[in-house]
């Protein structure tokens, strides 16, 4: 009956030290990760065009964006900083709800924060109670939510950087439910999208969204107060069946980013166990491309509605393809950014393989796993099931495997150098005067 | 299986001398209709807040807004002509699919023309495309989107706000169908925000989100291309029942434009033939306020779902209430302005009457239409039977009444002389040579 009011009064009243040494550490991981993705992302066609189309419309300069020269006005800097840290598809998951859920809130904050001279401890606060209000509104929502054909990540992630950027405004309990209710009634996103630019545009708009709702109900902008739970609200408009309990059970103590994961490979999270598994057998076998006759591969049912996509011709299509998956990690051994490139997805032997796989949907195959079976020209068969996907909840990136990553993608455009400091300054977040400094670190 | 591309190839290959005078003559009464409101609202709370709250983010101020001093970028410039011209509920309604179709198309295209040169002919065009494309899409999913909850004028409106700005321009048909995609991916807005200032927010929003579709795939930025159509798309995912072949049947041919009403009274548009009435009954009655003991309203069952607001304290919740409206009818033998603001709401002698007006829902009346029982406290009952509310599409409105509803809203804000140039100028909107003349005219 309340579950608005609930999750805003959690969120206004919540004090840092109150929370528990895991949960910040885990917040600063989630920071790492997403600021690598971002600094990677930062040189992508989609993150050029959005640049070119908006700057004509940006308010005053006062937000850096990460690793980009250009300012914008905060709101746009949100939408720039959501694009790049979407687009490469690196970014962290919550499982339990499929939300990429740093995307949202840090886009926002760090637009926020370039202008707005916040603390690291302020920053973190903000950044865990966005994590928090998105995470708990899709538990409450998901799965059908998703499944009916909702981008979680965009519809959830405004509550999330509504909320964020609505405790650094410090919002009231009655502003914060408001904000609630502009971001309920601006939650929009669609999987129809997925493999073009619109994506990663998903992520941006969402950030915006929030930090738009925060700052209109700062000004007294009345919405609707029962955004989630109304009859016509967030929960009964946007999903078929959904769990309201969700939003409050737990709240300040289970606390959401704690089920936090971590992709290795920057393509669709559900292909990532086929990955484990076709990397484990070019290790083990090294099979020549051209001796790859066929590739069975059992799957979870969601990664065929997911990660479908059979015609590649770009880099971008590839990362939603169970069987270019499959194929890089047979032919490269590896599954890296340059397995999802433009050439990549037009490589002749990727090609060939690819189109030698086929996948069956299998509901005894959880969502970390993969029962692989590739049959040789010289008649034998490699078989291999993946039991755990490497970065899953039970088997997590350690902190040394997130900066291998975050090193991966932005050495070729930083350097090690400032990306050392880079990292030890997403480490040193909660210490750091003014945020701004990491954001500057990434230009 | 095409049909967002059969929409996109038409808006992108009509021509103006293809399409009809009376066709025409629309546009310029929905135009006339819907700047009359703007000027009237332009002074509400909700657009003054929201001018407060985005004025700092606002980029070069190169458009003006509907009666407003203020200048925006032309982004901003639609949300707050989207605000000023919706806020009054006085807007008009395509009873098809209960758009406001308007509003949502208007605003963009007037923020824009005042930003960039445009004639009256180009803004004309553009507004039957906006108003084309809206309403096939408005006609696709409705009954059951607009019952799930969502507010169709802002959900449909995007797409008219992405067609009509892609018009001008000049968007390639595969440009037109990515701005459909970010139109259908930004698709937002809930009914539980009705009696809000998000309710008029969602106009706005719609404008500015269509607006920056048009432009974002205008510089190149993909999107999927079956937004409408797909398995993941815009009638999929937000509606459980749609017919895709309204999108494309009589395109070219019948425009939708044809069935716009314009309301008389500035509420809900569903109980505006009980207002009929209960004018009516006042007219040949004059019962006193306390000698009312009981009135009996027998309505369509839509009324209910949609303006059965009790607890009536403020102006905007009263639009919503057939309980206020009836009351006022009968008290005040009108309902204008002045019966729809703070001070109606509290009334006293409104509030008496209104607590004795009971609602039944009963399917064998029509939306138009309203069966009134009055009990006067000497014995005498009073009856109404309303077969066809003034305004709707058998009783349409004449030029000369919406120029009367027109100075109604305006001449307390432009005075009488600056309001029949603007009306003139509405009424000649064809031969502009800048449309901004007429955006300088209601400042």
């Amino acid at each position: 009956m309340f579950e608005t009011k609930t999750l805003a009064s959690y969120i206004v009243s919540s004090k840092l030290d109150k929370i528990p040494d895991d949960v910040i550490h885990e917040a600063k991981r989630a920071v790492l990760n997403w600021v690598g993705c971002a600094v990677g992302g930062s040189g992508e066609p989609a993150v050029d065009t959005a640049i070119r189309a908006l700057l004509p419309f940006s308010g005053k300069p006062e937000a850096g964006v990460l690793a980009r020269p250009e300012r914008f006005d905060p709101l746009y800097a949100s939408v720039i900083n959501g694009i790049s840290g979407h687009v490469y598809e690196y970014d962290d998951t919550t499982p339990m709800n499929y939300i990429h859920p740093t995307p949202p809130v840090a886009s926002a904050l760090f637009a926020y924060a370039s202008a707005n001279a916040t603390t690291g401890r302020e920053f973190v606060h903000a950044f865990l109670m966005g994590f928090e209000a998105e995470s708990r509104v899709g538990n409450a929502v998901y799965p059908a939510h998703y499944n009916a054909g909702w981008h979680i990540t965009a519809t959830a992630g405004v509550f999330g950087a509504a909320a964020a950027v609505g405790k650094l405004l410090v919002l009231s309990t009655q502003e914060m439910i408001w904000a609630m209710g502009l971001a309920a009634t601006q939650a929009s996103g669609l999987r129809e999208m997925f493999g073009s630019m619109a994506k990663s545009f998903h992520a941006g708009h969402a950030a915006r969204n929030g930090y738009l709702s925060a700052v209109l109900a700062k000004a007294g902008f009345t919405a609707g107060e029962h955004a989630i739970e109304g009859a016509r609200g967030f929960a009964a408009v946007l999903a078929s069946e959904y769990d309201l309990s969700k939003i409050a059970t737990g709240l300040g103590e289970d606390f959401q980013i704690r089920y936090n994961t971590y992709k290795p490979y920057p393509c669709g999270i559900v292909v990532q166990p086929t990955i484990d598994g076709c990397i484990d057998l070019h290790r083990d076998h090294h099979p020549a491309p051209d001796s790859i006759k066929a590739v069975r591969v059992r799957v979870a049912p969601l990664v065929l509605d997911l990660c479908n996509k059979r015609d590649i011709r770009r880099g971008l299509d590839s990362k939603y393809s169970i069987y270019h998956s499959a194929a890089v990690g047979l032919v490269r051994g590896k599954a890296g950014l340059q397995e999802y490139t433009d050439d990549a997805a037009n490589d002749p032997l990727i090609k060939r393989v690819r189109e030698r796989v086929s996948a069956v949907a299998d509901p005894s195959i959880t969502e970390d796993q993969s029962r692989i079976e590739v049959d040789l020209t010289n008649g034998e068969t490699l078989t291999r099931f993946v039991e755990e996907s490497l970065g899953n909840i039970r088997r997590p990136l350690s902190d040394a495997q997130l900066e291998d990553k975050f090193r991966d993608q932005s050495v070729p455009r930083l350097g090690r150098a400032q990306v050392d400091r880079l990292i030890d300054l997403c480490w040193r977040l909660d210490e750091l005067e003014n945020v701004n400094t990491l954001v500057e670190a990434t230009q």
